[in-house]
């Protein structure tokens, strides 16, 4: 019999999915250049030439079976050589090839780290507001996913509400920084106090505490800030990495799990990732792919129009009297809605064919989501939106 | 905590790996030409042209968002039509695009399958001699692998043997034509009764039963051999597909589960299965690679190698008084061993630089795969050992 379980999901749908359903027949009767959506978490930037061109001379240099062949178990050896030795000259870390498991993308790394460090019924600790897949990686693994309140000034880590939530049955703890939706960048006194607590809950507990590290957005960055490298801060951390934002190709699938040596087992943790692989049907990402984008990891797609299309949605909104936690790094922003129902405020920005994502699913009430992942000249366009939308309903 | 259900594989390892690690070593001993490892079955003629080029003209002719940007949830719809009409040209079937799900090889479609038609403690059901990784795909899935014994003179099901095995529990039956290990093709006869089979236990039972038929070998056929397509005789069938061995492309990780439209609620199961990939992290196959697989899906790579091998190694091990089932079909054959423990006569093997996989891992004792998948040449010089081997030892 069909899954009564899968079955009953097919009802709900992503409410973001929803809204691009309605931005894409909108477009359909106005034009997709009228529609600004910004619902979507696209990268639109182009990825850098020279990922395309190692892509074309790998086809044309290799042998079929180099190219096209079965990747060793953990994934392509070249390609974790290559990552594990950008990661310990940016970051200052010791991985050794053999710490890394290359994946489909941040999905499947999260998907594996999960399954790695606890089993059904433990608990994952997030903090809101959060990416909902979240949810469903979580769930759909019989785990439970606890949300910790966000601390709506900076969407930093909100330690009393940590403090108050935590219990022995969390086993792993969930990151994501740069922050989908928020654009908050983690500081490193937010990583050294989330080190210390965990470091404290571990003795109190009797149980060790794995801090899971989800990094998609790491390299996207503005006004100069950096992100401090979580598992610096952490011997037990699992860094999940895709290469779909810095190099702009979310379709290619190409990510990482990437575990910190610190832990003093990390070559059995990669190792197990491999056979939790075998259960999940997931057997590695495509091997082309993984070369490709090893040989391309020091290097990402140009980003300015990312911060650029920031500065101008940043000014123009606090301006019309957005309350904003300025992003840091990402292609969102978060800010307050102008009504308490996001749901209701999303709704009527839909008027003026402006569509946001409202809050509740990242588990925050009042807020509201711009993916900002698009051609500066349509954000500008939105601006005058964005003027009418507020001065009409507000 | 690192689990302990996964810490508990890594003493285990595959023997596959094990021997394919010996065949390694003794390589660098004596030169891998020398080493007639007939262990892995790693496709080694090279992919059809036409897919590397059509990779690097969509690379060159494509916006980089249409190349590399997220697939929709089944995957690429271009891909998804190309790939239905292929099949409904090819084998009378009547696949709706949305009926097929993209996966990450057949792997991939087949953890979906699994999780799709059956829930934890359930049954699945499979034949003997089955590809090993039956085992962890269905047991990491909380499932449980029922066995049927082989009827080891053609290696067509054994009806007897399935009737008494076949239970309530069982909710989903796995069949894989050809087969890996043995290489037979189920005749049209043999799908018929299995379907007439099903039908009654349904009756029995009065619940529905499905059938998961995973068929990467579908085009490597010999003697002009065809293979009855499974879903034209089972309408709840669910066509699990890689295109790893018909383009030889094992490590690009591209296939798909194809639901049959005959169950009337086929394109509900597939968006089920886009929702189970949520749990498993999976989240589609390269975007890239699919739109040049689904462009080639009517190719193949040249298969005459495997059967000129098979030839090769048929004659002369008959010859020497093995016992063969002749294959129908893929780069795989499964005599019975000169002694009734396959380890051991898998094990004098090696002596002679044969490296083979026993059976017992393929549910059937007494026999050995040997993976023809290499050049013919090496083939040709390994007959002196296989005659040395035989002479010497038995």
């Amino acid at each position: 019999m069909l899954s009564k379980k899968y079955r009953a999901m097919l009802g709900k749908g992503s409410v973001i999915m929803e809204l691009s359903a309605f931005a894409n027949a909108r477009a359909r009767e106005i034009g997709a250049e009228n529609v600004f959506d910004f619902s979507l978490g696209n990268p639109s930037v182009p990825a850098p030439g020279a990922y395309d061109e190692r892509i074309a001379s790998l086809l044309k240099s290799e042998p079929g079976k180099a190219v096209h062949g079965y990747s060793q178990g953990l994934g392509n050896r070249e390609a974790r050589e290559k990552i594990a030795a950008s990661l310990n000259r940016r970051f200052g870390m010791n991985y050794d090839p053999d710490d890394l498991f290359m994946t489909c993308g941040a999905a499947g790394a999260l998907a594996h780290a999960i399954r790695l460090v606890t089993e059904p019924g433990d608990s994952v600790l997030t903090f809101a507001p959060h990416f909902p897949e979240y949810a469903p990686y979580v769930t759909l693994a019989d785990r439970r996913l606890d949300v910790v309140p966000a601390r709506e000034e900076d969407f930093q880590i909100h330690f009393d509400a940590l403090e108050e939530i935590m219990r022995p049955g969390v086993q792993a703890v969930l990151i994501n920084t740069p922050n989908n939706p928020s654009g908050a960048v983690y500081s490193a006194e937010t990583l050294k106090k989330l080190a210390d607590f965990l470091l404290r809950k571990e003795r109190e507990y009797g149980h060790e505490l794995w801090l899971i590290s989800d990094e998609p957005y790491r390299e996207i960055l503005f006004d100069g800030i950096r992100q401090a490298y979580p598992a610096r801060f952490y011997p037990r951390t699992l860094s999940c990495y895709s290469f779909s934002k810095s190099l702009s190709v979310p379709g290619d699938r190409i990510g990482y799990l990437a575990v910190n040596p610190a832990c003093g087992e990390s070559r059995a943790a990669a190792r197990m990732a491999a056979q939790i692989s075998r259960g999940l049907g997931h057997d590695s990402a495509a091997a082309l792919m993984q070369r490709a984008a090893a040989d391309c990891c020091d290097l990402t797609a140009d980003f300015s129009v990312y911060e650029r299309n920031m500065n101008l949605l940043y000014d123009e909104l606090t301006a019309l009297g957005f309350s904003i936690v300025r992003p840091g790094g990402t292609f969102y922003m978060f800010p307050r809605s102008l009504e308490p129902d996001a749901g209701e405020f999303c709704r009527k920005a839909m008027k003026y064919d402006l569509v946001l994502v409202p809050s509740d699913s990242f588990g925050v009430p009042g807020h509201f989501r711009i993916a900002y992942c698009t051609e500066t000249a349509k954000v500008e366009r939105s601006l005058d939106a964005w003027r009418r939308f507020v001065k009409t309903e507000y």
